[in-house]
């Protein structure tokens, strides 16, 4: 980082040749959108090694790594698929140690790390994901957090214990070090580094708008699944596709952000962007605005989060040129045309259990509407009717979280029964 | 600022009320566009205090500022004017201290810095802002610099005089801070803050491509001194009205970030943006961008640098929010249509004298053209002319800089006559 006087100027006095660590990467969620841009990007990186990866059931992918990698271990976190091919897995890859189920995830976590492991990507989904975050701060393992139910769920849990490690200056890992892998939080992240607090009025986390921004708020209750299913500007997996349509996902990174930045709700706000170019912007208490932004692909975020503090070394070839840019234009949030949003921005403010509940509900929704179950239109009436069934509490213990989030799964199985019951 | 630790989160661990401190202020070039920003924007800020000030010749602008503030100390730099005005001043200010000439000013500054002074802007052009701003940097002010020919006629003096006040620990007054308070260096400045060198692959100030940036250039010849100074986005002062629609402005700018940034000129470009909303943007090495924008106007560049590092409390009246900005975009600059352009970035790789000599050359010509002896499409062909006739020496004594600007003055002069005389 540069100081005021080597800004100020003249003379390049830093100019000293860095030693480049390597990285021993700990890869949970190998499979999914985020894991495959990872492994990806670490194909032509020589200073990042998998040391050890997560599937929930993917064994193919199992199979590809340990093809490509000398990856130590492996862990299938779905019990009855690790029970099926574990013993195949085991006599075709002698070296690699297996694990199973979400227990065995805990475990393979804390044996790479006493191997040497230093880095975690998490992208696995739901509490899986939660435990793994907080096994990876307590041991002081960078984490590139690519799981934004963990924030939005224990947001208060981790919260605590992040506090915890701040103040206990005794703690041997040290501070902890979250980067994130949203590529608006990201974004973020890299314009704080050179802010003050008290110069920050706002953060403004960028929204496409999703596929549905220029449809008329009647035509909503009878769009397809197939239109919900295609982001004009992302290509991700098919919960947050789905999340994104409604700008539920924009709702869930508004509390993520929350917690990540400690941030009031007041200063956090999101704007529409179509072309996804511009991921975040600071504005500063004079009226300015820091910006931050790329071609729309996940490797940006990935790669910037398991590089850090060193630099990504090339270009990714979905970087283009700002001249090549369409224009950019930001626009307010219509919010009659996105309920979801609205809800979980309400759950945030409230606090507590809230974001648990709501984030529960809503997954248990979009599964159902994936599955042809459940209109598009009503996963906010049934995130809405679940919230107002739960009680929400103020707490920092896991559990209290993990058993919200467990309940309202459900209640929302419930509720669209009875729902069905009275149609 | 914030560390990785609060950064990543939670808990608003640095929530400590800052006591601000009070800015004593000495504003050289009062009466200009910069100067006048400046004292608008301290009209309502009760902790600035313009404590010392300076104006060329402008007297009327002397009696506003001490019929409103205790201005301590007043220099008036053109020495014919300081005579004529200096009598009636004292009687009617008889609490002010006045002084005149260039020389004037640098016993002021003395003076002020002496009295605690503690903050300098140096909005007056010339040889007198090169000496003003050494001094400066030797008495150890904060240094809120708007006269870009500082650092592009003096550039490698002035790093000079930073790289051992850097390297000499003894030195009681500290590193140096330089503030740039043109509007992309200023963006510059702050994108810069949270970045390691290694991260930074191209630093990119905008520019609006002035006036003509439409017009075919087979008409540029035929340009009136009327169109020249209808700048699109920004109103400036007349002399970098000119520089702008030539592109000559942006040029500098670039030797300027040179010298400020300590940057190479392979990693300093220029594209156009018609807005100028966008003031400057950092490409990482992974291709993404940092940027940093604000609506067009010059008060926050001055507002930041006096007040850094403390935040400016308010949003500038001229802020406007994203939703409400026209659309961004970017293109390459034409460069045949801005020879001019092209002329700088040269002698500013060539380096030691000829970014003074070019200055200085530009300097006359505008002048000429302003005067309507000159058109505009040959001021670069008079700068051009002059650099050809030029030895450029590689030094970083001041004397020799500011004898390359003197004779290279000359050397216009005598050009313009001589083609005169051709013609």
């Amino acid at each position: 980082m540069r100081t005021e006087a080597n800004k100020a100027g003249i003379g390049n006095l830093l100019n000293v040749e860095r030693a480049r660590p390597t990285r021993s990467l700990i890869l949970l969620g190998a499979s999914g959108s985020v894991g495959s841009s990872c492994l990806r990007f670490i194909e032509n990186q020589s200073d990042i090694r998998p040391v050890a990866v997560s599937v929930h059931r993917n064994v193919e992918c199992v199979r590809a790594i340990l093809n490509r990698h000398r990856t130590r271990r492996v862990c299938i976190s779905c019990e009855q698929t690790y029970r099926e091919s574990a013993g195949d897995l085991r006599s075709r890859y002698p070296d690699t140690l297996f694990y199973g189920g979400p227990e065995g995830m805990l475990d393979m976590i804390a044996a790479a790390h006493a191997d040497g492991a230093d880095t975690v990507l998490t992208a696995v989904v739901g509490a899986a994901g939660i435990r793994a975050t907080i096994l990876a701060l307590n041991l002081g393992l960078k984490i590139a957090l690519a799981n934004k139910e963990t924030m939005v769920t224990a947001g208060p849990a981790i919260a605590n214990l992040i506090r915890s490690k701040l103040s206990d200056s005794a703690d041997p890992t040290g501070a902890p070090v979250i980067l994130p892998v949203d590529s608006e939080h990201n974004a973020v992240f890299q314009l704080l580094a050179g802010l003050r607090d008290d110069h920050i009025r706002r953060v403004i986390l960028t929204a496409s708008g999703g596929p549905f921004r220029d449809r008329p708020v009647e035509e909503l209750p009878f769009v397809t699944r197939e239109e919900v299913l295609n982001h004009p500007t992302w290509s991700m997996g098919a919960k947050i596709t789905v999340d994104s349509a409604g700008m539920i996902n924009k709702g869930l990174e508004i509390i993520e952000a929350h917690y990540l930045f400690s941030l009031p709700y007041d200063q956090l706000d999101v704007l529409i962007h179509r072309h996804s170019l511009i991921h975040a912007m600071i504005e500063t208490r004079d009226g300015a605005y820091l910006m931050s932004g790329s071609r729309p692909h996940m490797v940006f975020p990935i790669a910037h989060a398991l590089m850090y503090p060193e630099p990504v070394t090339n270009a990714h070839s979905f970087a283009g040129p700002p001249q090549q840019w369409p224009s950019i234009e930001f626009d307010a949030v219509a919010s009659d045309k996105y309920p979801g949003y609205r809800l979980c921005v309400a759950a945030g403010r409230r606090g507590g259990t809230a974001p648990a509940i709501l984030n529960a509900a809503n997954e248990v929704a979009v599964e159902l509407f994936l599955n042809g179950e459940l209109r598009f239109v009503d996963i906010p009436v049934l995130i809405e009717s679940v919230l107002e069934q739960s009680t929400i509490v103020d707490e920092q213990d896991l559990e209290v979280f993990l058993a919200a989030d467990q309940e309202a799964r459900e209640r929302a199985a419930v509720g669209l029964a009875a729902a069905r019951g009275a149609g």
